[in-house]
């Protein structure tokens, strides 16, 4: 089975890129274990690798159509699309987040369609599509109204993706992921930036600056368990997914103070006491859009799983640490 | 004022050009009522026209940058961008609809950013946008999961133009309209063509197809109401609209069923006779994810209302016939 991986080099990428190798197989669409023995990872960076015989590294741009009709054959089976520019940077060159966010999807989608072989294609979007006057619990059937340029060009992608799905171009599902943290590495330019940073800084003996108030809630989903489903939506039966594929993936909602105090009672006051509170309004505005809570049924019926409470997300961070990981990533 | 209308050659382009020259103003951004010195319609027909010295005519490819730079200059002041391919054909043939319903409204609103001078864009959308399992009534924050490539298309539009609004770069009103009937004409490629068909050509002693179950609920607005709708759309205080500005029209849920009783209680027998009963499983299937109401509490709040009652709506389009009308249109 021959597998592509979109922003391969991206936190996410290379982390299910790794997962994949070792897993050494991935569900067909008709339920049946086949062995990976492609994984092609293209991304604008180079992805570094480990020599695996089955991966094949290519680096250039996702909205050059050449590029994708090099790496997407008949042969492709399943593509992760991951490769986004993350909310901040969006929100500061629109012009780049569309060209990335909504084109390049658009031209990865129509590139399977020529193929003409419905590949599943697994698409990332996020608590970023939702926005405006929000229920306390936003629900499956909620409308979308994006507060900024990245949830609105990933609802837009998502429509697409729905309506090649629909039409059988491809065999599409949308995972909208909560904000993945702990994640290693440096700050990136991701409007949720922070919500890694307030842990991982104070935990590394630095100060980090928290940019919105206390109060704010987030819905939070640790990086190994982000993996595991985008792995479970690829695998998932696509009856299952009925006439919309869209599913918001099950978190933890906690409010920033209920991070802190966490990081308090696991690392200490000294820890804790790193943490800076600077309000920065553009970043306060963006993530404050955000549902801080959404409503699991569907994904948990559909065999999705959140982390067991933020403790938990805690301890995996600092077992994890030991690992060298040079890569920060974020939307 | 300087005014454009894109799809100015279709069914509510020809009245709203009309229309908007009988009043001879509109209001501004600032509320006042200024004359209206040019009206530029723009369509891929010839736009018929009275030789009225204020209307230029503007035939093209809506999707054609360097046209839609010629009708775009930093004077005009509002733009009701009507220009859509329909349901059906949408449907038959998908890259063109992308390529009038979506990109075709991107470019628009690229050039409008270009000129930066913030022009208001009225943009007509759809019942279609909804689909899949619906609430009884529809609300303003029911999600959108469209079953089309139409409204695909269309909700994709809205998610733009609301984004190019947040961001200052247009002043955007997005009106979802409800199954415009009874419109005069021909059938034409609309899925909900039978609609207006069904009373229209019984009324003209002619057979006419109803491809949908009876029972088929829809939701109904006079092509009169909705040229006032479009009007007083254009006109709203900006403020008024907060940060989403879509509004779901008000209009009229009537079953199929119904309009025929009314058309038989008005007309007669003989006259209600005339329908075919024939189900087309694909106009089914489209007309029937369309929600057959919806909520309008905040489109009647800002002062749009529906018709009185399918009584009226039949009555108006008798009054009418006499004009003679030769243009049919649809989505």
């Amino acid at each position: 089975m021959k597998i592509l991986i979109t922003g391969a080099a991206g936190f996410l990428g290379q982390r299910l890129a790794l997962r994949l190798l070792e897993r050494g197989e991935l569900m067909d669409a008709n339920g049946n274990r086949q062995p990976i023995t492609e994984l092609v990872l293209l991304d604008v960076a180079h992805s570094s690798h480990s020599g695996d015989s089955r991966v094949r590294v290519e680096t250039g741009d996702i909205a050059d159509r050449c590029l994708l009709e090099r790496v997407i054959t008949v042969e492709t089976a399943a593509i992760f699309h991951l490769a986004a520019i993350v909310s901040g940077q969006a929100e500061a060159d629109f012009d780049l987040g569309m060209r990335i966010n909504l084109d390049a999807s658009r031209l990865l989608l129509d590139v399977c369609r020529e193929r003409d072989h419905k590949p599943r294609v697994l698409f990332t979007s996020s608590v970023a599509v939702y926005g405006g006057t929000l229920p306390p619990v936003v629900r499956d059937d909620t409308a979308l109204h994006p507060q900024s340029s990245y949830g609105t060009q990933k609802a837009m992608a998502e429509l697409l993706l729905c309506d090649y799905t629909r039409r059988g171009f491809v065999d599409g599902r949308v995972l909208r992921l909560p904000t993945i943290t702990v994640r290693p590495g440096r700050p990136n330019a991701a409007a949720s930036s922070f919500v890694s940073g307030i842990v991982r800084e104070p935990l590394s003996g630095q100060r980090s600056v928290c940019p919105v108030d206390a109060r704010t809630p987030l819905w939070l989903l640790s990086p190994e368990r982000a993996i595991e489903s985008l792995i479970a939506g690829c695998e998932l039966d696509r009856e299952l997914l009925g006439t919309w594929p869209v599913v918001n993936l099950p978190g933890l909602s906690v409010s920033v103070a209920e991070m802190v105090e966490e990081l308090r009672r696991i690392a200490g006051n000294d820890v804790a006491d790193r943490i800076d509170w600077q309000i920065d309004s553009r970043i306060e505005q963006i993530v404050g859009s955000w549902p801080g809570s959404w409503e699991t049924s569907r994904g948990e019926r559909l065999g999705l799983a959140p982390d067991q409470d933020f403790a938990a997300i805690i301890g995996a961070f600092i077992n994890s640490r030991n690992s060298s990981d040079p890569v920060s990533g974020g939307y």
